[in-house]
């Protein structure tokens, strides 16, 4: 979609030229605005036409019933479900007698920008009604980041032709009607009328509706605000009802003149505060984005963005197509999860109701990677939202007779929505991806007050969840038996090596907490022995490997089973769970995404250089990526083992998977982790960043065709600054002291204030690995190289 | 149950001397009649009170939804429900101005007797009303085995005190209120209102109603006719509604006055003839039993029955309560497969609605095989059935992306049921099951025209499936990935031992089968290529074995698992299924039923002597018998390795899997398999006959405590008796020719009218194997040897 002609390359805006109908769906979702709190996506002002009318506040669901053809124990009998919110994006306008409506009459010119320096969404429109009544709309619309509960617009019209009748209705409007979804086991169930109104009042330009939410009970706050400047005296008229709030403008225009309407919207919910309180906290954020007022609103989103990309922007020199993708990935990144606090980064961000709003292992593994360098206190908030779980997860990991936590495989709340288990449950690789995201985190920032308070716990807990889960057996090896790893085209496999080698770096993160934290541990009832069987069970962890083909075998097994008939799979037929049973998947060699690789990269001390190339190659070849998770970890490895060009294919598939919609769901919501992946596959890809344990390492290599690459990353209570050209890098660093890393495996230290450069080596030359026909990455190459 | 002293053990029949409130669901299962057509729950005459009112036909269903949380490619969108249908046994009696009802009033003395050469079910009741009318009713019902169509009671009320005012009202009531059922996954669901009227009329004592199953469409008809015996001249008025007909005679009786009235019923049903079809059949059917005549139909049953346990009896002196209960588990195989007829033998027969009307593998892997050598029509009937679905299950194999048919785990039309794909599509080995009753028939029957016309379909098309579901590995062995075997305590493993060989033998009879019906083999488009490489698969099978413990491994990997913690599993936590998640029961080493076991016993010659008995040993120590189907397939192995003792408890077990309620669901319908292994524990364990493609052998050998046991199988076109006494075996044989088999492996020919007595060895004396904690069987030790 990315080339279509409306949507010109720019480095700094998501930019469309044109409305396409038939890609209304997309852009919804694309140019959607949020600050992790609330999601607005990009309807259009007037309402309609749309394709899936979407308002979200994090944590904000509905309880649905799971159903299952055989009952089973421990299965979850219940559902949550994002629901849309109060729709408070709406302001709708009458022109002479007819409403402003783009399926009739003449759009003489339609613009829409994303801006992600500013922050905001911009929309121009030059329109003609069917009787010839010329306008002008340009509206800005803004999910603040400085003011958690804030929306805003700033919409002005103006006359184009003869003397205007202009009405314009503002609204907040409640239980919309939502189109049927597609019948993709992936897309989210529908939920109809789920809010049940409590109280609706108006006064002046303000109006306050309070919702409950069916069967979650959730309270559900939404009010707005409004200035008005108009060339002639208005007397806007407030109304309200349980589900429609509105405030109505009424003037002629004159050729020129504009009217000027600016509308503060403000959210809350709460599963615990009562309507009155939830009532009043919305109009006092009303009052305070009144206040601070709509120029004020967009300063502090510069200077919040302007602060972020300060401490977050890569440039990426020779594909300009990829370097505003990686941008635009980063902003969705950041709007999903700045101002989460305490909530889940859901797989879709705010963005859209694919996967129900759920979030997955991806928020700990893609998501927060990314923010723990460049916006770290958002990762503090998303642990802490782990954190707040736990009771949830030590009561599922007792249901299922085991110790610790388990963490559900989806959810909003932190009860596990999984209806099937053997790919949900039975994937725990999750929990050491919360652990690793404790670690990683604790690492970067030094922040040793969440580690004692919360860390801890979470990496306690899910080691004994672990030491339950696995077990030796009569050599003495620990093996971690009948689970699922990251490829879900494998279920229920013994000694998944990414899980186990996740599981090892996970008890012995624990085995160290306990150590550094003794009383905490107390607290924790840890003894000696229990930490000590924790390191034992990590050292003696089972690695599959195959010693006649000379390769890792993904899982016990797996590299006897039959491979995938590729050759006699239609293009068509892929993702191929939606054309064939998973009892034929599950069988076969044909590995959905990356699994071995990602083990390859997160846990890249386990593996020779020689094991990575040769694993690598072979995993190449059965790995299909009907998951939008895969593309960014390929690009890791296949840098890693020196495969540059594929790399580069890798990055781009991942950096694009949205704005080309690759996956075809991108109506649905953003791919988060995917676009995460973009900066992941540039910075751990060609800058070759690892970070285990308290150890940096960068290996920089550039892909044919670039000519720089820049990024920066929060670490050691600084800044350090990678700027990559082909044969050397120079790192600067901005903190308190100084830095230690590796560059290839040589320590450096840089002070503060310091610019060191090093020499990069020349990488063997390798032959391209290759994928299952037709499922190879686009080719880069192919595409114009564009700056 | 049966140790309850209101069932007196008898040899012939079961017997109940008083009603008892708690047991009353458990009855209606034991003294059900059935001819395998229609069933007849034994609820009382009266109607009321009842557990679980039940008239079912055999094929007679409602199709519902299949739901689940998470869909996916290939999963069955809806199943198939046995329903209630019209029900027939309905007499109520009015006693002066009180309805018959044992729960008021007082019950002098009620009896039941199930009486298994009649073919009869009688109930004899003194009941004194609660105005203290006393009557005494008697009543015998009977499902008819010669007229397929035809149930009959003859009900009979006599006055014992003052003269008394009778009403007697016989009922056909459609669409009766069901009870809920209990939320077992395993017990079936509930259908309200399944029937919908099409027409209905009455004329003379005579009344017919047809219905119409909602969803299935299927077309049910029942209609009855009386005959009344009274002291007085007696008036019968009828009439019918949609959903009930009626048929009322009033009358005083005097002390010691008698009135006696004859009904019978009759049944049809079809999913393609019309309503006015299927409204005469019935009619037809009526008339046809009332020229039989109640006495008629009573001989004829029992001639029936004569024929049938002349071939079928088994004599096992030294425990009569055993003795009783396998003469009812044949009597109830009997009725769950006598008169199918082209439909399928469900697990509960028509006893109950349990498990949905379903049939499973346990059709011909435990029922067929007893038919085979007891009512060999039956068998030929059934394999026809599965022949009739071919297509369904052609189709449902190109679904799964397979070759030839892939029959469906659950069912009743022949179409799959099954809602959860690890423990119902993955089970493949019910295809050879199917195989191997096929092959079993044709060379115990002889039956080459059946052979060429149907069962080399099944052959080939089962053969084909195996071929397309294995694979060769690098090193040539032929491997069978991700299905679950006969343990559904363990799932989607790869080589189960029990499915590898039983699909050798299938592959392998398959070749045998296009080679002796080379026409046949042409039209099926089998070639030279294609019926070798079946072959040369069979012949290359993995069998997974672990060295190091020197036993095999249920499938690969199993004996690297943890053992269940059987020391911390309390006892009310069987079954497990219902107390732990799939995810932790299928990843330990816990077994449900016999898999390995089952090998043993179904392939044995694939298994030295040495084998058999550490596998034994081995697995036994970690099979919990969650599965009705185990115990018989343990006391055969537990036979073959010399365990007498223990093999004698567990077929004790298996024949009063109901008789004890031994798994708390008879009251769903009776466990047919198990009853009918009852008969296998004797037949194949103290028997230890096999057989397998032509070759037929015995190994006879008596548990301590017996002093005979006898039996009769139909083979080589007659009929061979074994007498086992301590020490020796006779064979007697009555045919057109001769019979020859093995005895210890020793040739034995017997000619018609021979006897031949042959000594038996003694067997080596070995140590008992262990069960996990509280799983052993009951002794049969403890109990007094009844005899």
């Amino acid at each position: 979609m990315i080339e279509h002609p409306a949507f010109p390359v720019d480095q700094w805006c998501l930019r469309e030229l044109e409305l396409h109908d038939d890609l209304l769906a997309q852009t919804e979702s694309l140019f959607a605005l949020s600050n992790g709190h609330i999601g607005w996506r990009a309807n259009l002002d007037e309402g309609e036409p749309h394709a899936l009318p979407g308002s979200y506040l994090n944590g904000v669901h509905e309880i649905r019933p799971l159903p299952y053809a055989e009952a089973g124990y421990g299965y979850p009998e219940s559902g949550e479900t994002v629901i849309n919110v109060t729709n408070g994006k709406v302001i709708r306008l009458l022109v002479d007698d007819e409403p402003l409506d783009l399926r009739y009459g003449t759009t003489v010119s339609h613009e829409r920008v994303l801006d992600f320096r500013a922050g905001v969404l911009r929309r121009a429109l030059h329109w003609v009604s069917p009787a010839g009544q010329a306008v002008k709309v340009t509206s800005t619309r803004m999910v603040s980041f400085t003011q958690r509960s804030i929306a805003a617009v700033c919409y002005e019209v103006e006359a184009m032709g003869g003397p205007t009748r202009i009405v314009v209705q503002s609204e907040l409007i409640a239980n919309e009607e939502l189109p049927r979804q597609n019948s993709d086991p992936r897309s989210a169930a529908v939920m109809k009328h789920p809010l049940n109104a409590m109280t609706h009042s108006h006064q002046g330009t303000r109006v306050n509706m309070v919702h409950r939410v069916a069967h979650s009970g959730l309270g559900v706050a939404a009010a707005m605000e409004h200035m008005v400047v108009s060339p002639e005296g208005i007397t806007p008229v407030a109304e309200s009802s349980p589900h429609l709030g509105r405030v109505t403008l009424a003037t002629v225009l004159r050729p020129g003149q504009r009217l000027r309407l600016i509308k503060f919207v403000a959210y809350g919910w709460s599963s615990r505060r009562s309507v009155p309180a939830l009532r009043d906290q919305v109009d006092a954020a009303l009052t305070a984005a009144a206040l601070t007022g709509w120029e004020g609103l967009l300063d502090e989103q510069r200077a919040f963005l302007d602060n972020f990309w300060r401490d977050a922007d890569v440039e990426f020199d020779g594909d300009a197509e990829v370097q505003q993708a990686v941008r635009f990935g980063l902003f969705h990144v950041l709007q999903a999860g700045a101002r989460g606090e305490r909530r889940a980064i859901p797989a879709k961000g705010l963005t859209g109701p694919g996967y129900d709003g759920h979030a997955f292992w991806d928020s700990e593994m893609y998501v927060l990677p990314v923010l723990t360098y460049t916006l770290p206190d958002a990762v503090a908030h998303a642990l802490c939202w782990r954190h707040d779980t736990l009771p949830l997860a030590l009561e599922r990991a007792e249901q299922l007779g085991l110790r610790g936590a388990a963490f559900p495989w989806r959810t909003i709340t932190g009860a596990e929505c999984s209806g099937y288990w053997p790919a949900g449950t039975a994937a725990f690789h999750l929990n050491a991806a919360i652990a690793a995201a404790v670690t990683r985190y604790v690492s970067a920032t030094g922040d040793e007050d969440f580690a004692e308070k919360a860390g801890i716990d979470l990496l306690v807990q899910t080691a004994r969840l672990w030491r339950s889960l696995g077990h030796h057996d009569n050599e003495g090896a620990f093996r971690i038996d009948g689970v699922t790893g990251p490829d879900e085209y494998s279920a229920l496999a013994d000694n998944n090596v990414y899980t186990n080698l996740m599981a090892k770096r996970n008890l012995l993160a624990a085995y160290e907490y306990v150590h550094r934290f003794p009383r905490r541990a107390q607290e924790l009832a840890v003894g000696d022995e229990e930490a000590a069987s924790w390191r034992d069970a990590a050292l003696a962890v089972v690695v599959p490997y195959d010693d006649k083909l000379g390769v890792h075998s993904q899982a016990e097994g797996f590299t006897n089973h039959q491979e995938w008939n590729f050759s006699a799979t239609p293009r068509e037929n892929y993702p191929l769970m939606l054309h064939y049973p998973y009892f034929d998947i599950y069988r076969k060699q044909v590995v959905k995404q990356a699994d071995l690789v990602m083990a390859i990269m997160q846990c890249a001390e386990e593996f020779t250089d020689e094991q990575k190339a040769r694993d690598f190659v072979y995993y190449e070849r059965i790995t299909v990526r009907d998951s939008s998770l895969s593309s960014c970890v390929q690009a890791v490895v296949a840098a890693d083992v020196g495969q540059l060009d594929l790399a580069n294919d890798y990055l781009a598939e991942a950096a694009l998977m949205d704005l080309a919609d690759l996956e075809h769901n991108t109506a649905d919501g953003m791919h988060i982790a995917s676009l995460a992946g973009g900066w992941i596959a540039l910075v751990a890809g060609f800058g070759g960043m690892r970070h285990n344990g308290d150890t940096v390492s960068f290996a920089p290599r550039l892909p044919p065709g670039s000519s720089r690459l820049t990024f920066s990353v929060r670490l050691a209570s600084g800044r350090l600054r990678v700027i990559v050209h082909p044969g050397k890098a120079r790192y600067q660093f901005q903190g308190s002291d100084h830095i230690r890393f590796l560059h290839y495996g040589q320590p450096v230290t840089v002070n503060s204030g310091q610019d060191v450069e090093m020499s990069t080596p020349a990488l063997p030359a390798r032959a391209r690995a290759t994928q299952p026909p037709g499922r190879d990455p686009r080719s880069r190459r192919g595409d114009a190289w564009k700056d």
